[in-house]
Protein backbone atom coordinates (compact mmCIF):
# COMPACT_ATOMS: atom_id res chain seq x y z
CA UNK A 1 0.00 0.00 0.00
CA UNK A 2 1.09 3.47 -0.95
CA UNK A 3 -0.65 5.90 1.62
CA UNK A 4 -0.31 9.49 1.51
CA UNK A 5 2.47 9.18 4.36
CA UNK A 6 5.44 8.68 1.95
CA UNK A 7 4.28 11.52 0.22
CA UNK A 8 7.15 14.01 0.69
CA UNK A 9 5.55 16.78 2.90
CA UNK A 10 7.47 20.26 1.45
CA UNK A 11 6.46 18.70 -2.01
CA UNK A 12 4.89 21.34 -4.29
CA UNK A 13 1.14 21.81 -5.19
CA UNK A 14 1.00 21.48 -8.69
CA UNK A 15 -1.76 23.38 -10.68
CA UNK A 16 -2.36 23.52 -14.51
CA UNK A 17 -4.38 25.62 -16.79
CA UNK A 18 -4.85 25.77 -20.27
CA UNK A 19 -2.87 29.37 -20.34
CA UNK A 20 -3.03 32.31 -18.02
CA UNK A 21 -6.56 32.41 -16.31
CA UNK A 22 -5.53 29.39 -13.52
CA UNK A 23 -3.38 31.80 -12.27
CA UNK A 24 -6.01 33.61 -10.44
CA UNK A 25 -6.26 30.40 -8.59
CA UNK A 26 -2.92 29.96 -7.88
CA UNK A 27 -2.97 33.69 -6.33
CA UNK A 28 -5.62 32.76 -4.25
CA UNK A 29 -4.23 29.44 -3.12
CA UNK A 30 -1.08 31.01 -2.16
CA UNK A 31 -2.41 33.76 -0.69
CA UNK A 32 -4.45 31.61 1.87
CA UNK A 33 -1.39 28.82 2.54
CA UNK A 34 2.01 30.88 2.29
CA UNK A 35 4.19 28.19 3.70
CA UNK A 36 3.14 26.00 0.50
CA UNK A 37 5.73 25.58 -2.45
CA UNK A 38 3.69 25.61 -6.20
CA UNK A 39 4.43 24.36 -9.89
CA UNK A 40 2.53 26.26 -12.02
CA UNK A 41 1.83 24.76 -16.07
CA UNK A 42 0.33 27.03 -18.79
CA UNK A 43 -0.43 24.62 -21.53
CA UNK A 44 0.04 28.40 -23.90
CA UNK A 45 0.83 26.16 -27.00
CA UNK A 46 -2.29 24.99 -27.27
CA UNK A 47 -4.90 27.35 -25.49
CA UNK A 48 -7.61 27.44 -25.84
CA UNK A 49 -9.66 24.68 -24.69
CA UNK A 50 -12.96 26.09 -24.60
CA UNK A 51 -13.88 24.92 -28.25
CA UNK A 52 -11.55 21.36 -28.47
CA UNK A 53 -13.42 18.49 -28.78
CA UNK A 54 -14.03 16.30 -25.61
CA UNK A 55 -11.04 13.82 -26.53
CA UNK A 56 -8.45 16.16 -27.08
CA UNK A 57 -9.27 18.51 -23.94
CA UNK A 58 -8.84 14.78 -22.18
CA UNK A 59 -5.96 14.16 -24.21
CA UNK A 60 -3.78 17.31 -23.33
CA UNK A 61 -5.20 17.77 -19.47
CA UNK A 62 -3.88 13.78 -18.95
CA UNK A 63 -0.71 14.75 -20.33
CA UNK A 64 -0.66 17.95 -18.32
CA UNK A 65 -1.47 16.02 -15.25
CA UNK A 66 0.86 13.58 -16.10
CA UNK A 67 4.12 16.24 -16.31
CA UNK A 68 3.11 17.72 -12.90
CA UNK A 69 2.91 14.16 -11.18
CA UNK A 70 6.67 13.28 -12.81
CA UNK A 71 7.71 16.40 -11.01
CA UNK A 72 6.59 15.18 -7.64
CA UNK A 73 3.30 17.03 -6.68
CA UNK A 74 1.48 15.93 -3.30
CA UNK A 75 -1.42 17.61 -4.41
CA UNK A 76 -2.50 18.73 -7.82
CA UNK A 77 -5.25 21.41 -8.92
CA UNK A 78 -7.00 21.62 -12.14
CA UNK A 79 -7.53 25.00 -12.53
CA UNK A 80 -9.07 24.74 -15.61
CA UNK A 81 -12.98 24.56 -16.19
CA UNK A 82 -13.30 23.31 -19.33
CA UNK A 83 -10.12 20.75 -18.46
CA UNK A 84 -12.02 20.23 -15.16
CA UNK A 85 -15.17 19.34 -17.06
CA UNK A 86 -14.23 16.51 -19.49
CA UNK A 87 -10.81 14.77 -17.49
CA UNK A 88 -11.33 15.06 -13.71
CA UNK A 89 -12.94 12.10 -13.49
CA UNK A 90 -10.20 10.25 -15.38
CA UNK A 91 -7.18 12.18 -13.87
CA UNK A 92 -9.14 10.58 -10.32
CA UNK A 93 -9.50 7.21 -11.44
CA UNK A 94 -5.16 7.40 -12.72
CA UNK A 95 -3.49 9.29 -10.10
CA UNK A 96 -3.20 8.68 -6.40
CA UNK A 97 -2.42 11.68 -4.90
CA UNK A 98 -5.80 14.01 -3.61
CA UNK A 99 -6.97 16.15 -6.87
CA UNK A 100 -9.21 19.58 -6.42
CA UNK A 101 -10.72 21.02 -9.48
CA UNK A 102 -12.32 24.39 -10.01
CA UNK A 103 -15.52 22.75 -10.60
CA UNK A 104 -16.08 20.85 -7.37
CA UNK A 105 -14.76 24.25 -5.34
CA UNK A 106 -17.30 26.26 -7.17
CA UNK A 107 -20.22 23.68 -6.65
CA UNK A 108 -19.27 23.73 -3.08
CA UNK A 109 -19.26 27.37 -2.20
CA UNK A 110 -22.19 27.49 -4.30
CA UNK A 111 -24.45 25.08 -2.23
CA UNK A 112 -23.04 26.83 1.10
CA UNK A 113 -24.12 30.31 0.19
CA UNK A 114 -27.29 30.29 -1.91
CA UNK A 115 -29.79 31.15 -0.03
CA UNK A 116 -33.09 30.74 -2.05
CA UNK A 117 -31.51 27.75 -4.36
CA UNK A 118 -31.78 29.90 -7.64
CA UNK A 119 -28.17 29.28 -9.23
CA UNK A 120 -26.99 30.51 -12.99
CA UNK A 121 -24.04 29.34 -13.61
CA UNK A 122 -21.99 31.60 -16.64
CA UNK A 123 -19.42 30.21 -18.41
CA UNK A 124 -17.58 28.90 -21.53
CA UNK A 125 -19.61 27.22 -24.34
CA UNK A 126 -18.02 23.71 -23.75
CA UNK A 127 -17.59 24.25 -20.14
CA UNK A 128 -21.73 24.33 -20.20
CA UNK A 129 -22.47 21.83 -22.80
CA UNK A 130 -20.35 19.41 -20.51
CA UNK A 131 -23.61 19.88 -18.09
CA UNK A 132 -20.82 19.26 -15.38
CA UNK A 133 -21.83 22.47 -13.20
CA UNK A 134 -25.37 21.48 -13.91
CA UNK A 135 -25.43 18.26 -13.04
CA UNK A 136 -23.49 18.38 -9.70
CA UNK A 137 -25.49 20.86 -8.50
CA UNK A 138 -28.45 18.81 -8.90
CA UNK A 139 -27.45 16.00 -7.23
CA UNK A 140 -26.09 17.76 -3.76
CA UNK A 141 -29.67 20.12 -4.00
CA UNK A 142 -32.10 18.60 -5.79
CA UNK A 143 -34.81 20.99 -5.76
CA UNK A 144 -32.71 23.85 -6.69
CA UNK A 145 -33.83 26.10 -9.90
CA UNK A 146 -30.47 25.19 -11.98
CA UNK A 147 -29.82 27.35 -15.06
CA UNK A 148 -26.61 27.62 -17.44
CA UNK A 149 -25.26 30.39 -19.89
CA UNK A 150 -22.18 30.60 -22.22
CA UNK A 151 -20.25 34.02 -22.47
CA UNK A 152 -17.24 33.02 -24.86
CA UNK A 153 -16.97 36.74 -25.38
CA UNK A 154 -15.98 37.10 -21.84
CA UNK A 155 -12.34 35.54 -22.74
CA UNK A 156 -10.80 37.68 -25.26
CA UNK A 157 -12.62 40.60 -23.78
CA UNK A 158 -10.68 39.90 -20.32
CA UNK A 159 -7.35 39.41 -22.39
CA UNK A 160 -8.18 42.61 -24.43
CA UNK A 161 -8.55 43.98 -20.91
CA UNK A 162 -11.12 45.61 -22.00
CA UNK A 163 -12.88 45.61 -18.54
CA UNK A 164 -14.69 48.90 -18.45
CA UNK A 165 -15.37 49.20 -21.74
CA UNK A 166 -18.98 50.28 -23.61
CA UNK A 167 -18.51 46.98 -25.74
CA UNK A 168 -17.98 45.25 -23.16
CA UNK A 169 -20.95 46.31 -20.82
CA UNK A 170 -23.14 45.82 -24.19
CA UNK A 171 -22.25 41.92 -24.03
CA UNK A 172 -22.50 41.62 -20.45
CA UNK A 173 -26.00 43.29 -20.80
CA UNK A 174 -27.14 40.68 -24.13
CA UNK A 175 -25.42 37.50 -22.31
CA UNK A 176 -27.23 38.14 -18.74
CA UNK A 177 -30.59 39.48 -20.28
CA UNK A 178 -31.93 35.40 -19.56
CA UNK A 179 -31.75 35.71 -16.13
CA UNK A 180 -33.40 39.33 -15.36
CA UNK A 181 -37.14 37.39 -14.69
CA UNK A 182 -35.07 34.55 -12.89
CA UNK A 183 -34.84 35.66 -9.51
CA UNK A 184 -31.36 34.32 -9.19
CA UNK A 185 -29.40 34.64 -5.73
CA UNK A 186 -26.48 33.11 -6.67
CA UNK A 187 -24.17 33.23 -10.30
CA UNK A 188 -20.93 30.89 -10.35
CA UNK A 189 -18.55 31.65 -12.43
CA UNK A 190 -17.28 29.05 -14.18
CA UNK A 191 -14.71 30.18 -15.90
CA UNK A 192 -11.42 31.58 -14.38
CA UNK A 193 -11.33 35.25 -16.47
CA UNK A 194 -14.95 36.15 -15.27
CA UNK A 195 -13.66 37.73 -12.02
CA UNK A 196 -12.40 39.85 -13.87
CA UNK A 197 -15.89 41.20 -15.24
CA UNK A 198 -17.50 40.42 -11.17
CA UNK A 199 -18.09 44.39 -11.01
CA UNK A 200 -19.94 44.61 -14.25
CA UNK A 201 -22.37 41.24 -13.63
CA UNK A 202 -22.89 42.79 -10.18
CA UNK A 203 -23.85 45.59 -11.83
CA UNK A 204 -25.66 44.21 -14.02
CA UNK A 205 -27.97 42.17 -11.65
CA UNK A 206 -27.76 44.18 -8.70
CA UNK A 207 -26.42 44.21 -5.21
CA UNK A 208 -28.40 40.97 -4.14
CA UNK A 209 -27.21 38.54 -6.19
CA UNK A 210 -24.15 36.68 -4.67
CA UNK A 211 -20.90 35.95 -6.92
CA UNK A 212 -18.94 32.53 -6.27
CA UNK A 213 -15.71 33.12 -7.63
CA UNK A 214 -13.52 29.76 -8.56
CA UNK A 215 -10.04 30.69 -7.75
CA UNK A 216 -11.26 31.54 -3.90
CA UNK A 217 -13.59 28.30 -4.04
CA UNK A 218 -10.36 26.35 -5.15
CA UNK A 219 -8.31 27.97 -2.35
CA UNK A 220 -10.54 26.92 0.29
CA UNK A 221 -10.93 23.09 -1.31
CA UNK A 222 -6.63 23.13 -1.28
CA UNK A 223 -6.78 23.95 2.59
CA UNK A 224 -9.45 21.38 3.90
CA UNK A 225 -8.00 18.41 1.60
CA UNK A 226 -4.29 19.60 2.81
CA UNK A 227 -5.66 19.64 6.34
CA UNK A 228 -7.51 16.20 6.43
CA UNK A 229 -4.32 14.49 4.38
CA UNK A 230 -2.18 16.41 7.24
CA UNK A 231 0.51 14.71 6.49
CA UNK A 232 1.25 16.79 3.86
CA UNK A 233 0.97 19.75 4.92
CA UNK A 234 4.19 21.83 4.66
CA UNK A 235 5.83 22.12 7.27
CA UNK A 236 6.59 26.10 6.84
CA UNK A 237 9.78 27.08 5.09
CA UNK A 238 9.04 30.72 4.71
CA UNK A 239 11.25 30.81 1.87
CA UNK A 240 8.45 29.37 -0.44
CA UNK A 241 9.46 28.45 -3.92
CA UNK A 242 7.20 28.74 -7.23
CA UNK A 243 8.00 27.32 -10.52
CA UNK A 244 6.27 28.16 -13.39
CA UNK A 245 6.61 26.48 -17.09
CA UNK A 246 4.54 26.80 -20.30
CA UNK A 247 4.60 25.31 -23.56
CA UNK A 248 4.88 28.42 -25.36
CA UNK A 249 6.90 31.87 -25.14
CA UNK A 250 7.86 31.91 -22.00
CA UNK A 251 8.78 35.18 -21.67
CA UNK A 252 5.12 36.50 -23.16
CA UNK A 253 3.74 34.44 -20.19
CA UNK A 254 6.38 35.85 -17.62
CA UNK A 255 5.51 39.67 -18.50
CA UNK A 256 1.26 38.72 -18.28
CA UNK A 257 1.56 36.40 -15.24
CA UNK A 258 3.32 39.07 -13.40
CA UNK A 259 -0.09 41.72 -14.19
CA UNK A 260 -1.48 38.57 -13.01
CA UNK A 261 0.08 37.88 -9.66
CA UNK A 262 1.13 41.58 -8.86
CA UNK A 263 4.43 39.85 -8.18
CA UNK A 264 7.80 39.24 -9.94
CA UNK A 265 8.31 35.56 -10.91
CA UNK A 266 12.03 34.71 -11.39
CA UNK A 267 12.09 32.11 -14.22
CA UNK A 268 9.63 30.64 -16.55
CA UNK A 269 10.66 27.56 -18.07
CA UNK A 270 9.47 25.74 -21.45
CA UNK A 271 8.36 22.26 -21.69
CA UNK A 272 5.93 20.12 -23.19
CA UNK A 273 3.54 18.71 -22.03
CA UNK A 274 2.75 16.31 -25.34
CA UNK A 275 3.42 12.73 -25.73
CA UNK A 276 7.15 13.30 -28.27
CA UNK A 277 8.78 15.33 -25.20
CA UNK B 1 16.04 17.11 -62.16
CA UNK B 2 13.04 17.00 -60.84
CA UNK B 3 10.78 19.97 -62.73
CA UNK B 4 7.04 20.30 -62.42
CA UNK B 5 6.70 17.87 -65.63
CA UNK B 6 6.65 15.11 -62.93
CA UNK B 7 3.85 16.51 -61.51
CA UNK B 8 0.04 14.83 -61.86
CA UNK B 9 -1.69 17.74 -63.48
CA UNK B 10 -4.56 15.94 -62.00
CA UNK B 11 -3.31 16.44 -58.32
CA UNK B 12 -5.16 18.08 -55.64
CA UNK B 13 -4.19 21.53 -54.63
CA UNK B 14 -3.45 21.86 -51.34
CA UNK B 15 -4.44 24.61 -48.70
CA UNK B 16 -3.98 24.78 -45.22
CA UNK B 17 -5.08 27.39 -42.41
CA UNK B 18 -5.17 27.11 -38.63
CA UNK B 19 -8.59 26.15 -38.64
CA UNK B 20 -11.93 27.57 -40.36
CA UNK B 21 -10.61 30.83 -41.79
CA UNK B 22 -8.90 29.68 -45.03
CA UNK B 23 -12.34 28.04 -46.01
CA UNK B 24 -12.95 31.57 -47.91
CA UNK B 25 -9.60 31.06 -49.63
CA UNK B 26 -11.08 27.75 -50.89
CA UNK B 27 -13.83 28.74 -51.71
CA UNK B 28 -12.68 32.24 -54.04
CA UNK B 29 -9.79 29.32 -55.78
CA UNK B 30 -12.74 26.92 -56.10
CA UNK B 31 -14.81 29.58 -57.28
CA UNK B 32 -12.43 30.49 -60.18
CA UNK B 33 -10.86 27.74 -60.72
CA UNK B 34 -13.61 24.64 -60.76
CA UNK B 35 -11.94 22.14 -62.79
CA UNK B 36 -9.43 21.48 -59.84
CA UNK B 37 -9.49 18.73 -56.99
CA UNK B 38 -8.43 20.32 -53.46
CA UNK B 39 -7.13 19.29 -50.15
CA UNK B 40 -8.14 21.19 -47.11
CA UNK B 41 -6.14 20.91 -43.64
CA UNK B 42 -7.76 22.72 -40.70
CA UNK B 43 -5.54 22.41 -37.62
CA UNK B 44 -8.34 22.91 -35.71
CA UNK B 45 -6.79 21.16 -32.39
CA UNK B 46 -4.12 24.12 -31.87
CA UNK B 47 -6.09 26.96 -33.25
CA UNK B 48 -5.64 29.74 -33.10
CA UNK B 49 -2.25 30.64 -33.88
CA UNK B 50 -2.27 34.55 -33.56
CA UNK B 51 -1.31 34.75 -30.02
CA UNK B 52 1.44 31.78 -30.14
CA UNK B 53 4.93 32.15 -30.50
CA UNK B 54 6.78 32.40 -34.12
CA UNK B 55 8.66 29.32 -33.13
CA UNK B 56 5.38 27.42 -32.41
CA UNK B 57 3.76 28.86 -35.05
CA UNK B 58 6.00 27.58 -37.60
CA UNK B 59 6.94 23.97 -36.48
CA UNK B 60 3.03 23.89 -36.77
CA UNK B 61 2.95 25.58 -40.08
CA UNK B 62 5.56 23.17 -41.44
CA UNK B 63 4.13 19.84 -39.92
CA UNK B 64 0.92 20.82 -41.68
CA UNK B 65 2.86 21.70 -45.26
CA UNK B 66 4.44 17.95 -44.53
CA UNK B 67 1.12 16.39 -44.07
CA UNK B 68 -0.06 17.59 -47.70
CA UNK B 69 2.59 17.26 -49.28
CA UNK B 70 2.09 13.84 -48.14
CA UNK B 71 -0.96 13.76 -50.04
CA UNK B 72 0.64 14.79 -52.81
CA UNK B 73 -0.72 17.99 -53.88
CA UNK B 74 0.68 19.74 -56.62
CA UNK B 75 0.34 23.43 -55.34
CA UNK B 76 0.48 24.51 -51.48
CA UNK B 77 -1.69 27.40 -50.50
CA UNK B 78 -0.46 28.77 -47.20
CA UNK B 79 -4.30 30.35 -46.63
CA UNK B 80 -3.58 31.15 -42.54
CA UNK B 81 -1.86 34.76 -42.12
CA UNK B 82 0.18 34.15 -38.50
CA UNK B 83 1.26 30.84 -40.66
CA UNK B 84 2.46 32.79 -43.85
CA UNK B 85 4.05 35.44 -41.71
CA UNK B 86 6.12 33.11 -39.77
CA UNK B 87 6.77 30.05 -42.08
CA UNK B 88 6.23 31.11 -45.74
CA UNK B 89 9.99 31.71 -46.51
CA UNK B 90 11.11 28.15 -44.72
CA UNK B 91 8.23 26.53 -46.72
CA UNK B 92 9.23 28.24 -50.05
CA UNK B 93 12.84 26.91 -49.05
CA UNK B 94 11.88 22.97 -48.17
CA UNK B 95 9.61 22.41 -50.65
CA UNK B 96 9.91 22.30 -54.73
CA UNK B 97 5.97 22.83 -55.67
CA UNK B 98 4.56 26.80 -56.19
CA UNK B 99 3.63 27.95 -52.95
CA UNK B 100 0.67 30.48 -52.58
CA UNK B 101 0.78 32.69 -49.22
CA UNK B 102 -2.48 35.34 -48.42
CA UNK B 103 0.13 37.46 -47.98
CA UNK B 104 1.82 37.87 -50.93
CA UNK B 105 -1.31 37.61 -52.88
CA UNK B 106 -3.11 40.22 -50.38
CA UNK B 107 -0.02 42.47 -50.94
CA UNK B 108 0.61 42.09 -54.50
CA UNK B 109 -3.56 43.13 -55.25
CA UNK B 110 -3.18 46.20 -52.58
CA UNK B 111 -0.32 47.31 -54.67
CA UNK B 112 -2.72 47.11 -57.90
CA UNK B 113 -5.55 49.44 -56.89
CA UNK B 114 -3.87 51.74 -54.58
CA UNK B 115 -5.07 54.95 -56.10
CA UNK B 116 -2.64 57.18 -53.99
CA UNK B 117 -0.12 54.76 -52.26
CA UNK B 118 -1.72 55.67 -48.64
CA UNK B 119 -2.70 51.74 -47.09
CA UNK B 120 -3.84 50.46 -44.01
CA UNK B 121 -3.28 46.35 -42.96
CA UNK B 122 -5.71 45.28 -40.18
CA UNK B 123 -4.93 42.16 -38.75
CA UNK B 124 -4.35 39.83 -35.79
CA UNK B 125 -1.60 41.41 -33.46
CA UNK B 126 0.79 38.24 -34.83
CA UNK B 127 0.72 39.52 -37.97
CA UNK B 128 1.04 42.99 -37.20
CA UNK B 129 3.99 42.64 -34.80
CA UNK B 130 5.69 40.05 -37.70
CA UNK B 131 5.98 43.61 -39.61
CA UNK B 132 5.16 41.03 -43.03
CA UNK B 133 2.77 43.01 -44.92
CA UNK B 134 4.69 46.29 -43.59
CA UNK B 135 8.34 45.14 -45.16
CA UNK B 136 5.96 43.62 -48.35
CA UNK B 137 4.72 46.86 -49.28
CA UNK B 138 7.11 49.02 -48.56
CA UNK B 139 9.99 46.52 -50.65
CA UNK B 140 7.19 47.05 -53.87
CA UNK B 141 6.38 50.62 -53.06
CA UNK B 142 9.40 52.57 -50.88
CA UNK B 143 7.38 56.19 -51.46
CA UNK B 144 3.63 54.59 -49.97
CA UNK B 145 2.58 55.22 -46.73
CA UNK B 146 2.02 52.11 -44.64
CA UNK B 147 0.23 51.77 -41.49
CA UNK B 148 -1.06 48.27 -39.37
CA UNK B 149 -3.68 48.16 -36.54
CA UNK B 150 -4.48 44.51 -34.73
CA UNK B 151 -7.91 44.19 -34.28
CA UNK B 152 -7.87 41.19 -32.00
CA UNK B 153 -11.70 41.21 -31.05
CA UNK B 154 -12.73 40.59 -34.47
CA UNK B 155 -12.10 36.81 -34.92
CA UNK B 156 -14.25 35.87 -31.98
CA UNK B 157 -16.76 38.45 -33.10
CA UNK B 158 -16.95 36.65 -36.24
CA UNK B 159 -17.24 33.35 -34.52
CA UNK B 160 -19.95 34.28 -32.58
CA UNK B 161 -21.92 35.52 -35.54
CA UNK B 162 -21.69 38.97 -34.13
CA UNK B 163 -21.89 40.77 -37.52
CA UNK B 164 -24.46 43.34 -37.16
CA UNK B 165 -23.98 43.56 -33.37
CA UNK B 166 -23.81 47.44 -31.81
CA UNK B 167 -20.94 46.00 -30.11
CA UNK B 168 -18.79 44.90 -33.01
CA UNK B 169 -19.96 47.96 -34.50
CA UNK B 170 -18.42 50.12 -31.22
CA UNK B 171 -15.22 47.64 -31.38
CA UNK B 172 -14.62 48.77 -35.69
CA UNK B 173 -14.71 52.01 -34.37
CA UNK B 174 -12.48 52.33 -32.06
CA UNK B 175 -9.57 49.93 -33.94
CA UNK B 176 -10.08 52.14 -36.80
CA UNK B 177 -10.23 55.56 -34.93
CA UNK B 178 -6.81 56.49 -35.69
CA UNK B 179 -6.97 55.92 -39.02
CA UNK B 180 -9.46 58.72 -39.46
CA UNK B 181 -6.99 61.62 -40.19
CA UNK B 182 -4.77 59.76 -42.22
CA UNK B 183 -6.20 59.88 -45.79
CA UNK B 184 -6.16 56.11 -46.34
CA UNK B 185 -6.96 54.89 -49.84
CA UNK B 186 -6.82 51.30 -49.57
CA UNK B 187 -7.49 49.12 -46.59
CA UNK B 188 -5.27 45.30 -46.54
CA UNK B 189 -7.68 42.75 -44.68
CA UNK B 190 -4.99 40.54 -43.66
CA UNK B 191 -7.23 38.19 -41.76
CA UNK B 192 -9.28 35.25 -43.33
CA UNK B 193 -11.63 36.54 -40.66
CA UNK B 194 -12.09 39.89 -41.28
CA UNK B 195 -13.83 39.88 -44.57
CA UNK B 196 -17.18 39.27 -42.80
CA UNK B 197 -16.88 42.76 -41.28
CA UNK B 198 -16.04 44.34 -44.47
CA UNK B 199 -19.63 46.38 -44.29
CA UNK B 200 -18.85 47.64 -41.62
CA UNK B 201 -15.51 48.50 -42.24
CA UNK B 202 -16.36 50.16 -45.26
CA UNK B 203 -19.14 52.22 -43.37
CA UNK B 204 -16.69 53.42 -40.87
CA UNK B 205 -13.98 54.62 -43.26
CA UNK B 206 -16.82 55.33 -46.21
CA UNK B 207 -17.22 54.51 -49.35
CA UNK B 208 -13.64 55.99 -50.95
CA UNK B 209 -11.67 53.26 -49.04
CA UNK B 210 -10.84 50.59 -51.32
CA UNK B 211 -11.35 47.23 -49.57
CA UNK B 212 -8.76 44.20 -50.29
CA UNK B 213 -9.60 40.64 -49.16
CA UNK B 214 -7.08 38.51 -49.15
CA UNK B 215 -9.23 35.43 -50.46
CA UNK B 216 -9.93 36.52 -53.75
CA UNK B 217 -6.02 37.61 -53.71
CA UNK B 218 -5.52 34.31 -53.45
CA UNK B 219 -7.58 32.61 -56.01
CA UNK B 220 -6.13 35.54 -58.46
CA UNK B 221 -2.70 34.49 -57.29
CA UNK B 222 -3.38 30.74 -57.91
CA UNK B 223 -4.31 30.68 -60.91
CA UNK B 224 -1.51 33.05 -62.09
CA UNK B 225 1.01 30.15 -60.99
CA UNK B 226 -1.01 27.59 -62.30
CA UNK B 227 -1.00 29.31 -65.81
CA UNK B 228 2.70 30.18 -65.75
CA UNK B 229 3.24 26.29 -64.75
CA UNK B 230 1.44 25.23 -67.34
CA UNK B 231 1.98 21.64 -67.01
CA UNK B 232 -0.13 21.38 -63.63
CA UNK B 233 -3.46 22.49 -64.61
CA UNK B 234 -6.23 20.06 -64.09
CA UNK B 235 -7.29 18.84 -67.59
CA UNK B 236 -10.56 19.23 -66.48
CA UNK B 237 -12.95 16.72 -65.05
CA UNK B 238 -15.97 18.00 -63.80
CA UNK B 239 -16.16 15.69 -60.80
CA UNK B 240 -14.06 17.53 -59.49
CA UNK B 241 -13.17 16.20 -55.27
CA UNK B 242 -12.36 17.98 -52.78
CA UNK B 243 -10.79 16.79 -49.36
CA UNK B 244 -11.42 18.30 -45.80
CA UNK B 245 -8.97 17.18 -42.88
CA UNK B 246 -8.86 18.78 -39.58
CA UNK B 247 -7.27 17.81 -36.15
CA UNK B 248 -9.93 17.83 -34.03
CA UNK B 249 -13.67 16.98 -34.06
CA UNK B 250 -14.69 16.49 -37.72
CA UNK B 251 -18.38 17.37 -37.39
CA UNK B 252 -17.90 19.98 -35.90
CA UNK B 253 -15.94 21.43 -38.66
CA UNK B 254 -18.23 20.11 -41.11
CA UNK B 255 -21.47 22.03 -40.12
CA UNK B 256 -19.52 25.21 -39.51
CA UNK B 257 -17.65 24.78 -43.08
CA UNK B 258 -20.88 24.14 -44.87
CA UNK B 259 -22.10 27.69 -43.74
CA UNK B 260 -18.74 29.16 -45.05
CA UNK B 261 -18.77 27.53 -47.74
CA UNK B 262 -22.34 26.81 -49.09
CA UNK B 263 -22.26 23.23 -50.22
CA UNK B 264 -22.44 19.92 -48.62
CA UNK B 265 -19.29 18.25 -47.36
CA UNK B 266 -19.49 14.51 -47.97
CA UNK B 267 -16.94 13.93 -45.44
CA UNK B 268 -14.17 15.82 -43.05
CA UNK B 269 -11.76 13.26 -41.40
CA UNK B 270 -9.65 13.51 -38.54
CA UNK B 271 -5.73 13.85 -39.11
CA UNK B 272 -2.84 15.00 -37.01
CA UNK B 273 -0.54 16.71 -38.84
CA UNK B 274 2.36 16.77 -35.67
CA UNK B 275 5.39 14.69 -35.20
CA UNK B 276 3.54 11.87 -33.43
CA UNK B 277 0.84 10.77 -35.81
Amino acid sequence: MNGPQQIDTNAPIGIFDSGIGGLTVLKAIAHSLPQENFIYFGDTARVPYGDKSQSTILRYSLENAMFLMDLGVKLLVIACNTAAAYSSAKVRQFFKIPIVDVIEAGVAQALQVTTHQRIAILATRATVRSEVYQQALRVAMPGAFITAISCPLFVPLVEEQLLGHEATRLLVKEYLAPLKELNIDTVLLGCTHYPLLAHLIQEELGQGVIIVDSATACAKQVKLLLQQHCSIVATGNSNSNHRFYVSDDPYKFQQQAERFLDWKIATVERADSGVHH
